[in-house]
């Protein structure tokens, strides 16, 4: 199930063992079943109300060897078969435009961050499930062409909080999934046996699948049509465990989708039931070395959004400290 | 020199007591008194290659509450005599445009991000003086449409060191340096004697003006006439202590410049010479107030720009964990 | 009324001999009395469907010298009291992108055009007045995050029709008209004895206040603040002569507004009531020159925006051809 | 040589018949003998000098029906295989972000023109050869982060003058040509003669191809690796006939180039030797229709692009009034 560097590289996804489909019935039973909503105040941090300044001083005793390593892919402006909507970059100065001296050069950057051009973490207001953000706030009232007035990236600020990186291709064999390649409950306790660390309250978890060395080894493909993923029947036991933040070098779904009629389930569990938000696009690989190096899976973990008024989001660069 | 709340919001700037002004001879020896050139590898990473390993465990064991303070201003869409460049963010997708289930909401953020629309970090691809960059790199060879191939943002990364905040109106009386009132040598050893902190190597140095309470309180006036900054006279100080970062919430300068013909010449001397890239326009009210609660100065710094190739910076929200 | 160059730039607008405030009531009620709801299909072409093959052919007969006269300002990148929101102008190849041979220079372009950055159209889908556009469509209905889906710029498409230029300082004195003044049904009567010309049906006609004139002459000012345009008064007579476009160097209106609690009575009226497109900012000083060299203050009017499905408008360069 | 609906829609192109390669050295005898360095002032307006007030007349005087036909493809905001940097469209206001009344619906648009995403026009500053720009200025002395100080797009303005449609699947049969089939000189004269028409000094030439009609049928495919366009044998007819400016539903040159070396060289003889401006990716199908209907292949052309000073083209909706 796992990939080999000389496999073709937009394959069929291979379903066979993924599980049967979800329908729509079981799908909203699950949503209702891990939903957290009326816990918290305020209610648009969800499950970054988990991680206590307590939780902050547990993750940043985890520190030993003081490796930094940063988690985000580049700011991508070349367009693919994976980036549609490329990032924009152009210098606004090259030194020829502000008087000297000294001379500046400068430049604007500019993206639709929600896909996949860039690393980027989703608030609470970026995905709603039958009309309803996270909470049971009504989308059309929350959210217009001024931004989100409920579950905004501003509310959320940044996270200090413990990592764990669930390398799956170092537990599952190979050196990375498949595209279309479901990450079940079952592997994900493998993995916590297997890496010899437990998820835990507050914890964000970062999935490995090692697609960013797919794509440099094999080229791009279209990740709306295969990627790696978790699988919804994954989602119960991440809300049992009350992580706070779920991230990836995927955007968390397994696509093809296994749930009828919802593209994007583990983002409406996620995000709308769970109050969890999500970290898409990431880059592992230097985690995923850095990690079996020391053999150690926990680390201090930093997200610092940008601080956008009614954002549903931001660019980011996650940094683990090990 | 330090303001009240009942000042007018653009004063005519008190020069007096400021010192004489800097002539150009003058200033191009400073420079060459405080240059670094040469020293390090990569040379792009200038003064981060001061923080080691070593820096990066000491600073997360600073961590005493847990406590998380953003450090960034709100991204700031609405034009302004301090913001003659608004950042850009529109809604892309308000749930209407990607099918459902589920629903998403999307946005587009740009900025020409120097200036003063955003927070921010100056890489050292940013300034150059006399047609050189730090490391006496040609600007015209280094930097093109395509970006910059020395000092990028890229090659810098993230930065978790120790922060130290000279908080200067809680030195020097008053809630906020007024427009224009330079700061000293001096006064950064009677921040140090006065908060009990000492600035050391591979530290990064927070300088507190207040304006964004001046600003919240008086209103907005334009910081290209009026600013309260680092005087040059302060470098030579900063130098020899070693410092690998400095950032306040103005952009580094006292304006107007007390040095002819050098519209900015700290960041000449800060980004060209030293090697040390800069934080602008944070606010640093909170950290001001939490600092003040605890008496203690400093703290656990990370900052983690976006991964932007050829960058010659990045909007960031720095993070303060005490 | 009119103005001198000596005079300041930002003056306290003159609102003396302009009438009395105009009251909410009295406002509904002449909104009712131009509305031609019902009219026309389609219904989102408007006052345009008055443009007939005939109007067009008429209009292209009307060249006499074959002077061609462009009507746009610059596409304005530099902030200002008058353009707070600068349009963006990125250069994204110098050259040294693309591979050679060509090598090419190529640029980025963006703006939110309405507003006062550029001249451009305003398309029916622009204003809506009580919650709804014109012919009665319900705003909330018709436009969303995807753009509109009635009364679009894509959906206008170019115009050729005969223009005519009410040149108000030529007929009333002075260089310009001062901020502020207001243009009254007895103003268009008076520059149509004047300048020997009667607005008809299908006609564009444009209103010439000066204002490149007096900005060029005495600085930028807010018009926002305080701008020469027309009085709800003059809109019965335009309704009457059955105009198919209203275009000036301002963006239509008087301001401050003389009607109460409407920031933008003209705009009401003309698009959400008449189904009259508006055409704002314009540069009319060299059509105004060549006009009073002829005499002759009709000729060829193209207006070609841009194909923008969903746009409620375009930036534009008009073109009198004369 | 020309297509059919059932045709697959991305072949590899027979460029069987299209004659042989073309080498450096006879591409730059080529260059040499159609440059027209020197002839006008002000240079940078190139072959529109060649349009003078009496061409304005006559090109007014061929209005017959009056016919208005817009020659603009719609602005693509959709990525795909012709679209890699697909152009910007974003709501700024749905009627919440202003205050009422009127409330106003706003958006914002942004677009890296050249390339395939817009109807535009390439201004003399876009296309270097060799180094130089159209009369021998050097490029690297005329453009920088700026934008253009030679060749811009502001200096060219508008053009009215005579449009020529060579309607080439109408002449050589077959509903479109295919991807990769070069138009030689002799295509042009059998154009001429078959649709009665005979281009002249000052005229606007406009190639159809036919490739929108064949997108809409058989999808998109990548016009850089095969488009229907000119040879460069085509050029020295076209100089010849003295030519203002020269468009098509392509980008002017067939793809592959048939130049060893030069990617594309009818934009290099076109813009840096004959400073003939160049109009790409218009939609002439309706135009196409029209003069089918009527017989008449010659009419009023009218090109208005936006007003960017430094810029080197524009977006624009060129008109054609038959």
């Amino acid at each position: 199930m796992t990939g080999n560097p000389g496999d073709a590289p937009a394959p069929p996804p291979d379903r066979t063992g993924n599980g049967p489909a979800v329908s729509r019935a079981e799908f909203d039973a699950l949503f209702d079943s891990v939903r957290t909503w009326g816990r918290w105040t305020p209610a648009d941090r969800g499950a970054w109300n988990r991680v206590t300044a307590e939780h902050v001083r547990r993750a940043t005793a985890l520190v030993r060897s003081g490796t930094v390593v940063p988690l985000a892919r580049p700011w991508d402006t070349a367009p693919g078969p994976d980036n549609p909507f490329p990032a924009l970059h152009y210098m606004s100065d090259l030194g020829d435009v502000e008087t000297p001296e000294p001379s500046a050069h400068k430049d604007f950057i500019g993206v639709d961050y929600h896909g996949k051009a860039v690393s980027h973490l989703d608030a609470l207001s970026h995905i709603a499930y039958r009309g309803h953000l996270y909470d049971g706030r009504a989308a059309r009232e929350a959210v217009d062409a001024g931004g989100a007035r409920f579950g905004a990236v501003s509310t959320l600020g940044p996270l200090v909080t413990r990592g764990v990186l669930l390398d799956l291709p170092a537990v599952l064999g190979g050196p990375w999934l498949e595209p279309g390649r479901a990450v079940h409950a079952a592997d994900i306790v493998a993995a916590e046996q297997s890496l010899d660390v437990t998820i835990g309250e507050g914890d964000a978890v970062l999935l490995r699948s090692g697609s960013p060395r797919r794509r440099r080894e094999l080229g791009a493909w279209d990740p709306s049509a295969a990627s790696a993923g978790l699988h919804v029947d994954a989602m119960p036991l991440l809300a049992e465990r009350g992580i706070a933040l779920l991230g990836g070098d995927g955007d968390g779904d397994v696509r093809p989708s296994p749930v009828d009629g919802v593209h994007s389930p583990v983002h409406a569990l996620a995000i709308a039931a769970m109050g969890v938000p999500l970290l898409d696009n990431l880059d592992l690989e230097a985690l995923s070395a850095a990690s079996a190096g020391t053999g150690r899976y926990a680390f201090l973990l930093l997200v610092a959004p940008l601080n956008i008024p009614g954002g549903t989001g931001s660019p980011v660069t996650p940094v683990a400290v090990l």
